[in-house]
């Protein structure tokens, strides 16, 4: 059995994986990864195990990301140290685990020629060619090619350093936009390479400028516009606003706590509670693993401000409007209760 | 505020909780309980605050059992204690937990006039006058009532001696009926005091006796039979094949380890191992915290050994059934070997 025919669509690093557990001696793993590399848990668990003489458990629960690790059920189920797939190590995350955790990556392969032709349109197309480049993790070794290919086409490329929840430069996660900090951005193009447009949204709406991008499978090529980026905050006000209302109206509000390993923040949630005490509001405090509308909605909750993933209130607002709950960031509680102004909008990195 | 008002159907020890919290001086708790309460935690969560100045702190998870308790959230949400609501202590669980848990059970309130004449129809039917009355936690208080009752109609009661996993004499669980185990049933008619089928099934099959039943909050009566009790049987014996089959047809197998602090059967798990090796047939471990179809799907599963909750293989088997998926219980996997004859099928009670 060969693990590139186990998951045809990524590179994992499978002898890495080994050669941690055999180099630690562990006896006992418990193996983890996201809903995308699932289906291949069991084979390359039977390979971990021919290739270490160790026991390997597979975790069952969805998974989001290095935030998400399983090292409390690693020790529940008895297991040496924890083999997370998928995302890389949140540096700044709490060191205090149960288990050993150790993180794997798992890189999406391209085809070099679309790859190549999307990225000749980028450079044809962006009106600057100071070009500062972003991506995901799981595009994060196609960086350095990228640049190269750039600064070949007469481009001058800036990848900038990572921040307390990047393991690489030039990574951007959904909670976090570290990387476009340091860079001076003013005369540049910006380049979000990856799939999706949370992550070119939360950069844009970070340096409040518009960011191009390509799909690095197909070389697919789009752009967050300055329009898109309003239609976006103008949502988002729509939510502040709604939340004051709500406030005002008396209703039933919860601060979220989460209890996931990379998403507990106890001491902003109780600066929420602060804020609310002062302005005189009641709410409650809510904690939870996986934030999902009906167990907010079985608590009867109007209003909820979750400090646990910020992507929740963004990205999936809708289907918690449709349980009549609106869902805000702490930075936008701060906007709804005139603590900001509006105008300062940015997306939740308070870490 | 009255606590009544909030639960109008349970009675909750309200001013325990506030002792609790008072006398152990916890400044932050997180209060717990079952989806049947959870609507009414935002207001007793308030009602303690007020009582104690403590911090409370509403945990937002789905909750089965008091082996399903959220000492391990508490800790993360940086809580002093867990309340626990809705379910007694499992005695023999994991003392090894991260803050104290108390745990403080709801009991559904009854009309005695429904009650009673619910147990005056008993008594004239039952065959012998000798009863052994069981009950859940929801409705321990009323073993006391039921007994006079039962005595003052000329009958002779017989409550069981709780085992590791009950708190009360007469107490039965899905995943325990030690309650039966000491008395003496062969001249007796077995009384189950509650609601669900689940339960008198499990003392009928851990028995080999019919079960009658009592509503005790509509007074309504029933009887598990012998020939209900062996339909279940078929069906259980059904998937016992169907498990050998699948086993013998070389099947993507997961031996299933919960990790709910009062489902964590590690070794059990390791005994299923041990004797799928011996067989040599082939299987993966599996770790997940509430178990669902779904999760086991998309890990490709065809067959399962649940050593999580014993319940959801016996009671659930329809969800996983229609997800492609045998589910069976360890007690099964030795009949489905020929470890274990299949006459001697019960549930699975090896704590």
């Amino acid at each position: 059995m060969d693990p590139e025919n186990i998951f045809p669509s990524f590179d994992i690093d499978v002898e890495g994986i080994i050669t941690a557990i055999a180099e630690n001696g562990y006896r006992k793993v418990l193996l983890q990864g996201p809903e995308g590399l699932k289906r291949g848990l069991p084979l390359l668990a039977e390979i971990i195990e021919k290739g270490t003489g160790a026991r390997v458990l597979i975790d069952a629960e969805p998974c989001f990301g290095a935030c998400d690790h399983a090292g409390e059920r690693a020790l529940a189920a008895g297991a040496d140290a924890l083999i997370h797939l998928g995302h890389s190590d949140i540096p700044s995350m709490d060191r205090n685990m149960p288990v050993p955790v150790h993180f794997f990556h798992a890189e999406m392969k391209v085809k070099w020629d679309m790859l190549h032709a999307g990225l000749k349109k980028i450079v044809e197309t962006v009106s600057s060619k100071r070009i500062a480049l972003f991506t995901t993790v799981q595009h994060i070794s196609l960086l350095d090619q990228a640049k190269r290919f750039l600064e070949d086409h007469s481009a001058t490329v800036l990848i900038g350093e990572p921040g307390g929840r990047e393991a690489f430069p030039g990574q951007v996660l959904g909670c976090s936009f570290s990387a476009a900090e340091g860079l001076e951005l003013e005369n540049a193009s910006l380049l979000f390479m990856g799939t999706g447009r949370f992550h070119p949204m939360g950069l844009s709406t970070s340096t409040g400028k518009e960011v191009h991008t390509l799909d690095p499978v197909t070389g697919a090529v789009g752009k967050i516009t300055t329009m898109e980026r309003e239609r976006f905050l103008r949502k988002r006000f729509g939510s502040i606003q709604k939340a004051r209302d709500l406030l005002d109206g008396g209703c039933m509000t919860g601060i979220l706590i989460g209890s996931k390993p990379g998403q507990r923040r106890v001491e902003l949630a109780s600066d929420m509670a602060d804020l609310l005490d002062v302005k005189g509001y009641d709410y409650r405090m809510i904690v939870m693993d996986s934030v999902a509308p009906m167990k907010l909605f079985t608590l009867g909750l109007d209003l909820v401000i979750n400090t646990a993933c910020p992507r929740i209130a963004l990205d999936d607002s809708v289907s918690y409007v449709r349980q009549g709950i609106v869902m805000i960031t702490p930075v936008e509680l701060r906007m709804a209760l005139d603590e900001l102004p509006w105008s300062e909008y940015r997306f939740d990195e308070e870490w």
